[in-house]
């Protein structure tokens, strides 16, 4: 039987929220635990738009908090699914900063989470083919080979 | 000196949320005032991407809850500028539901918002006009004077 | 068999909470999706005194909020059911807030909502009368049909 | 310079809230947590509605739970002052429950608390006298001057 | 059958946590509703791990808030069982807060509960012996048993 | 001027939290979202205590989610500094469950933090080396080297 297979972009989920008092600091800036929840929210709806089955998070691989958000600031996430494995799933998931007064734009994080497919009795499940089409996709696609093998290192370490 | 303009497209917000169990009522479904705080969330960001102003919440003109949401759906708000008057503007709310294991996507709810723009004394700003420009805006835009004149009216019954 | 009658005083019910920095906006005031969790849930009581079964919000028809709340007020809604159909019920919320340290209360929203009762089966069931006594109570009753019809022009349309 | 007087019943407030399925513990009711949280909340408007200063919680001088509050019932607190000191007030809260597919209302808690009030610089100042004026309220007055003495000889303990 | 008996230091649990923003009143300082679900959460832990069943929150007994915590500081609770009846335990809640830029502790609160354990159907039923070794845990069960008979009477008196 | 050093003990901090239904996902698990807002919790209490300084949160390196930790657990997060830069901290946190009725412990997680100490003008500053005591202490510094290395590999990448 062959892998089903699906384009990378059917894949995007967009989470788009308000800064509020209460998800901040003590600087008056997004704190990073409000913002994890945020990512995995919407990765795992991207994972899941992929595979079409239950998914759990099986590593945050990196996230890597680039510039702060501040209170009042519109954050927008975007998801990807970037990477597949037989039952994994890679996905990445970009986040930037708009500044609602001026409309200023910035990048503000960007993260890998590596997520896992299960079957009924919740035991790994293989998982479609995921293809990337543009440039910047295929990049994406190309270096999740070596992200995948850090990941696995990683793991024997500990 | 001339008004702004903006065209409807340029103040479209998107979030998508995963339905989690803390959202949901004894019968398993996302609750109305779950869905509410998203939906006054997301049209909040809709209308400071016209004005580019602080915004308030003058009313919720009306939501349709037409089907429930269940756990573990994903749900989609899109947030648009329809009509605009001197300081305040309309904004509509389309919520969609996607049962994430079958891909299946349902009509949810539907919400028109309006709120004004603030200058700094916290006083109503004018605000620049929205222009549609499809045929589905078009219309939206049109039945906005019809309900900007109920909500004047409700306002005198009360 | 005759369709049972509940007076409309049976079907208050009341919440009082303070407004904590966490339910403010930049401005400093309660934010309307805080405010509308809190009229959902205290609506969704009223409804169900009247009926004694399991109901749903159908719409919120309208929410004006007058005045704005700010952070360390108390903010008190009261909730009663003003008219029924036969499955449907329409609850107002009437939201003040008073200033603790002086004692100065303001009228700050008002709402409209419908709910539907559900049977065993989750379809729509029929709802006991609900009767008005006081002057203003007959107001809130009769201007029900009205809106009543507002609401179904309104679904046609979208 | 008299001291001034304010009547028992003019302090009491009433917060009602449905229970959420994400209020529960395991056993599927109310968890002591969220109840507490309730109850400070009340009890301090309470408070504050008789000296019309800022207070703070000085201490919980008991809560028994009665009986478990189930998901789906509402449950209602009613706060009341029954003592002052010189700046201290103390607070009752009666916690009962409504099943609200059948009407059926049970005591479900009873809480004593002490607020302290405060002055510009954040010390105790002077707080109105509070006066009983029903059998029941007579009873809360007299036997808080015995628990005014337990919570004594408590701190020292300690 | 003999009871069986667990040293007091073997049901310590502990709970550090950040004050947020979102955790505070108008003073600043964490908020006495939040405080307590901290409380509760972490001596029902305690509780558990002496008998090693279900357990319910019978009564709070005494909370004396001693000095604000403010935004920022780092607060800890360290729960303990002090004394056990028969389905009964009383667990001593130690709050101290730290100032993070600097490093001065202080004792913020102190906490007496009791809670239950409860078997299969629900009931209460017994509980291990708990047993003190230090001089500090001693002074604990012993007073404990005066802390039982107040109580006892509390609850005849209501 | 000397570099100020701290101990890796010093620099513990430990939660331990009861896994509530509201915290949960549709496996009845701990989600993902929740834990890291625990992580990044008392993972910033621990960089505070070597630096007390105010600290941010740089990157998440990896956070390997090893077994569900499921609804009624104990979860307990020890959080210690194991490497530090010039400005930059190297926080491990461990993550156990307990299961609270049998009192099985298990190994539930694993992540590495990056936070940056910030001066009064939110720029980063100087901290402390950490230096280890025990073996496993040693490990952590020594491959803590390395860890760095392949952070700034992934930022030039990206
Ligand atoms: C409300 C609901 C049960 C109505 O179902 P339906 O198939 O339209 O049922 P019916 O056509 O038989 O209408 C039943 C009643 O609801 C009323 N109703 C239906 N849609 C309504 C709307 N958008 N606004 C107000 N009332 C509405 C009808 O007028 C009718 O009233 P009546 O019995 O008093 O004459 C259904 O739309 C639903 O489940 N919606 C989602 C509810 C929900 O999940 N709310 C929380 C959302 S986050
Ligand atoms: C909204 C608000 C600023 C309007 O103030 P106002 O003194 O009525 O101002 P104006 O009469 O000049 O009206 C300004 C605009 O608001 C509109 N407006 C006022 N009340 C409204 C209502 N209830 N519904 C819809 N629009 C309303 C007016 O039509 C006018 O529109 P236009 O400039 O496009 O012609 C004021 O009512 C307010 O601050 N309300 C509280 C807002 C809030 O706190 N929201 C969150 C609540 S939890
Ligand atoms: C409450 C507080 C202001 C009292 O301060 P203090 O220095 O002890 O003040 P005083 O000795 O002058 O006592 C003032 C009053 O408080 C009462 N009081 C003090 N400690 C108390 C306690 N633990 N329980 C009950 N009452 C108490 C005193 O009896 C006195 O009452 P009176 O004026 O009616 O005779 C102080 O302990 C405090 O700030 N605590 C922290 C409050 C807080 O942050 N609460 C939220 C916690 S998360
Ligand atoms: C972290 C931050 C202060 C670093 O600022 P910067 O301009 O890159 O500063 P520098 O280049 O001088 O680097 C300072 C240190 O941070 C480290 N660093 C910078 N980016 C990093 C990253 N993505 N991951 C790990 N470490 C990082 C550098 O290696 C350097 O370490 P050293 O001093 O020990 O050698 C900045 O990126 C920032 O403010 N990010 C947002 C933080 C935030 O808001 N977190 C919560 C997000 S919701």
């Amino acid at each position: 039987m062959e892998q089903k297979i699906v384009q990378m972009k059917d894949t995007i989920a967009i989470k788009t929220s308000r800064v509020f008092p209460q998800d901040t600091n003590m600087h008056g800036t997004l704190f990073g635990g409000k913002l994890m929840a945020y990512i995995d929210d919407i990765a795992s709806i991207s994972a899941a738009k992929l595979c079409r089955a239950p998914v759990v998070t099986a590593s945050i691989d990196s996230v890597d908090f680039i510039k702060p958000i501040v209170e009042g600031d519109a954050v927008t996430l975007e998801a990807m699914v970037t990477w597949t494995g037989r039952s994994s799933m890679e996905v990445v998931v970009k986040v930037t900063s708009e500044h609602l007064l001026t409309g200023e734009k910035s990048m503000a994080a960007l993260s890998f989470l590596t997520f896992v497919a299960l079957d009924d009795n919740g035991r790994p499940k293989q998982v479609p083919k995921v293809v990337p089409q543009t440039k910047k996709e295929k990049w994406l696609n190309d270096t999740g080979e070596k992200r995948a093998q850090y990941r696995k290192s990683r793991k024997i370490q500990s």
